[in-house]
């Protein structure tokens, strides 16, 4: 496999190096992949994370395992591993059955390693295309409200969400973004702030509470976020805190944008209802502070409805669902 | 001063003690509180919090300060220092109001003493009351959300918000609770959780972000919360996040009530326009996780205007403001 360089994903020719995205914003520290299997821990432990960064991970895991020598039984398995390392991202089943597909009835390993290659560069030109369909719909003086991260660490190029939100700042457009901190993983504090402190544009941190009460006081004029999977009706999963910001941007009358590329389109899945919702651990809520023995809920993602989005931007365009919220722009 | 007892604030007879909340659920450790300035300092900084509690808290040591031989000017220095250690909730000025009408203009200091002593005792009454007013509305089955800590740890009684939980509870209601975690200090995930699983009531912690996946998903029948100030018109100020709850629980068809007692309505303040929101330090929301450097707004309150609240609840009686949301009980 040749020489692949992201912000948050490498390979250097001879060793798969992920960014430890849980030492973020303090330290960055790059560990060295193993195997499949070490993959699906890192993936499962959130060291890697974002949607499309995992799908690609799990393909340059796959890859990388190809040129150790790895037998087809061994292919298969990891495969299988790969595939199911979180349920919620549509990414890494398409990465992975993209990568199954190429190798085909004729087992050819190069393809393994091709589609690896090619999933990695695409997703650069993926960020590209979907960040300026969205950068055209900033206008200068914008607040824009965001939710997790959804920037050069989820994907190999700018971003998704926030690949809108570099590029309308590289157009020279004087944009300031509120950032979410997300609980309870806080990708939003952690992640986002640094990387829009790297990329020196205005940003204010706030509890994900706060949303409400700035929209109120007109001081958010869209929200911008990522997606997980998208449903063929339009439904989308997204962070945890997505619904409840769709919601909120309704209520205020402003615009509510997913960004993702269309391989986030999950056509076998008709409606939200289909999308199978990560539950994670009670001590990612509880943490040090709560009480020990409460019992926690803890789901991963949500599911907001077509008819509360006002588009999807994807890499080829700008997709209305159906609904009332089409009217606002 | 004679002896008086509650779950956070305490007068043995010499001394006055406060519960420091900001180590619970962990550490149980009272604090003797020195004097006004040092009272001043346990309300700036949480020590003792909730709107009913800090007014009752103030109005102690106001009273344990003349108790020490306080002077008339030391008196009404202390008493303006009291007065605007927070500015949010309505309970410090009104407690530290009703002692210097009562001190007068002839300085009878042991009226400061006795409307101290009949603050905290009738406290205990309010909650009593509204507690009852609110427990008729719940039904057997019941899951409520609440937010923040409204419970004996911020009044000398049972409670405002939490207090209706607790009357339901004894009343032999099934009830089961949904605490959000209240960011960014956490008093439900730490204070929430510690009271009722002292009361053995069923709960669940959860981010506050969560809140709208489980009302889409019908898992929410009530909200249930606190208020620091009601204006004129019926617009709540309560903990930052409560007006994100009312516009979800609208969106929803939830009902959504302020439990409060009387003396929180500030007739001087004609809309929730006139109520002054304390900003906090960043660092209360970027704690260790986040980018040191990234700018933060923190606001310790926000407004729920009276059209998005289904009833106020209070020690005389359910009150309705104006508005649509009359029609949801």
């Amino acid at each position: 496999m040749k020489t692949l360089i992201s912000q948050g994903l490498r390979f250097d020719g001879s060793r798969l190096l992920v960014l430890d995205q849980t030492r973020l914003p303090h330290e960055e520290i790059w560990i060295v992949c193993e195997s499949p299997d070490h993959m699906v821990h890192i993936i499962q432990h959130l060291q890697v994370r974002g949607a499309p960064l995992i799908g690609i991970s799990a393909a340059l895991s796959l890859a990388h395992f190809v040129e150790q020598g790895a037998t087809h039984e061994q292919i298969m398995l990891a495969a299988q591993k790969l595939k199911t390392a979180r349920p919620t991202a549509v990414n890494l089943a398409y990465c992975i059955n993209t990568q199954l597909e190429a190798y085909g009835s004729d087992h050819n390993q190069q393809k393994i390693i091709e589609t690896a290659q090619a999933l990695f560069e695409t997703d650069i030109e993926l960020s590209e295309a979907m960040s300026n369909f969205g950068a055209e719909l900033i206008q200068n003086g914008e607040n824009i409200l965001t939710h997790c991260n959804t920037g050069c660490l989820v994907t190999t190029g700018i971003g998704t969400a926030l690949g809108v939100v570099y590029k309308a700042h590289e157009q020279g457009k004087n944009i300031h973004v509120y950032v979410d901190e997300t609980r309870p993983l806080l990708q939003g504090a952690r992640l986002t702030t640094w990387e829009l402190t790297r990329a020196n544009i205005p940003h204010t941190l706030i509890c994900d509470n706060m949303a409400a009460s700035l929209m109120k006081a007109g001081k958010i004029q869209r929200v911008l976020v990522g997606a997980d999977r998208i449903a063929a009706n339009g439904d989308t999963a997204n962070k945890i805190g997505t619904y409840n910001l769709a919601v909120l941007a309704y209520y205020h009358q402003i615009p509510f944008h997913i960004v993702a590329p269309e391989t986030t389109i999950d056509m076998s899945c008709a409606t939200g209802d289909d999308i199978v919702i990560e539950l994670r651990k009670a001590d990612e809520v509880r943490g040090t502070a709560a009480t020990p023995t409460s019992p926690v809920y803890n789901p991963a993602f949500d599911v907001t409805p077509a008819k509360l989005i006002t588009s999807h931007i994807t890499n080829k365009r700008q997709k209305c669902p159906e609904g009332y919220r089409q009217q606002i722009q």
